[in-house]
């Protein structure tokens, strides 16, 4: 979804919507990931009035249009889904799981609208709903624990809409820097220093190759990034300078 | 993540939550994707006992663990994530997007047990419990529109760690035995003993805070294997009797 004109073609429909909190909650997921279109079928009427006029109601939830039915609701688009936490056995509509589901979705929003449809928190989508699907998407919910909280199920499905988009971003000089490994340079430096500052307390025998690999190592394993081992260098260097110090040696 | 085990050494940590129905959409998500132990650091008081006897809470609610602070919470664990909606040029960690991330907690969860923090509705995430971290999760929303509400942020992270059943690789034994990270326990032992190295050579102030979370951090993103940690451990603490010795503290 990578084009505004694709985000923009998504409706997503709640039917029968009974708590205005829900809506709320879907109403905001749909910010979260750039879709605007809010469709209400049929929401319960004094909870979604209060929903909207609610102060810091979204203007997305100010903007959402109500049906009376499902079939008004989608006019408008070219292919509809519905959602579902059943599974594919008692159903008589194809069921696709989400993530290849969203895959399809995702295609025709390059070129069509698509509404996803949701149903209320105590039925879902009756058969009536979903006489208008053309299939319907399934969240790999468990067995024994099916049925997902409805604003839950729309931030999901959402998310998995707009997953694949975020190819990694060029990151920030400072941020590249800080994820560059220590030279091999740097980390024999905090070799050295760390091997005089187990000497020097003791830790070591002063002529213990063994004891040198081992800290080097040690060293390689941990990996520092550049400015972490410029930051140990510093610290064991103040340590050893102390040791030093109190030691006389 | 096919099998139980891994699922079961999952910690889902919400650190400071306000709202219990927030508490008890995140465990009834818990649910729907397979997951147990749910995790709670200083909970709004009464909003949680609220939650967790009200009718119908769920098995999970009601054996949730309470902790005072991350530390304790997270004690278990090889690896600790937070979750952010914050972009990653504000912050001092390193920030994956979720499904990279997660993908590198399905691969740990196959033999160590792993802890995802959500951090509470009004402030996500202090820099206090984010230096217990070692890397931090984001969900790919809008730039003007990122908080997410917690929930669904919860349910998404789930969501993404069960979306894929591709089965972990076996893995080589020295690959296996390099890639047992020091629990956050062993990790935090190592923090303190050289925080009070540190102190103990003048290098930091006792008072400060701040310098103890970048030593946190600092160790979190060396991310030593156990042995290392256990090694280190031994070596920063040999240091500190001999200054403390020599110093007369």
């Amino acid at each position: 979804l990578r084009t505004r004109d694709n985000v923009d073609r998504l409706r997503v429909v709640l039917v029968r919507t009974r708590n205005p909190l829900n809506i709320g909650a879907a109403a905001r997921s749909m910010s979260n990931f750039g879709f605007a279109h809010l469709r209400l079928v049929n929401p319960y009427e004094a909870g979604f009035r209060e929903a909207r006029s609610a102060v810091g109601a979204s203007g997305l939830l100010v903007s959402a249009e109500v049906y009376r039915t499902v079939s008004e609701a989608v006019a408008d688009c070219a292919l509809v889904v519905g959602t579902t936490s059943v599974g594919p056995r008692q159903l008589q509509h194809p069921v696709k799981p989400l993530a290849l589901g969203a895959s399809l979705v995702r295609k025709l929003l390059a070129s069509r609208c698509v509404a996803l449809l949701f149903g209320s928190e105590k039925t879902g989508l009756r058969n009536e709903d979903l006489s208008h699907c053309h299939w319907l998407l399934r969240i790999p919910t468990q067995e024994q624990h099916r049925s997902m909280n409805l604003a839950q199920a729309v931030a999901i499905c959402l998310y998995e809409l707009v997953r694949n988009d975020n190819p990694p971003r060029p990151r920030g000089k400072a941020r590249a820097a800080r994820m560059e490994f220590a030279t091999a340079g740097a980390q024999e430096r905090l070799t050295t220093a760390f091997v005089e500052a187990l000497q020097s307390s003791g830790y070591l025998k002063t002529s213990s190759a063994a004891g040198q690999q081992k800290i080097r190592r040690l060293i390689r394993r941990l990996a520092p990034n550049s400015d972490d081992a410029e930051t140990l260098l510093g610290m064991v260097r103040h340590i050893l300078w102390k040791l030093r110090a109190t030691t006389g040696e």
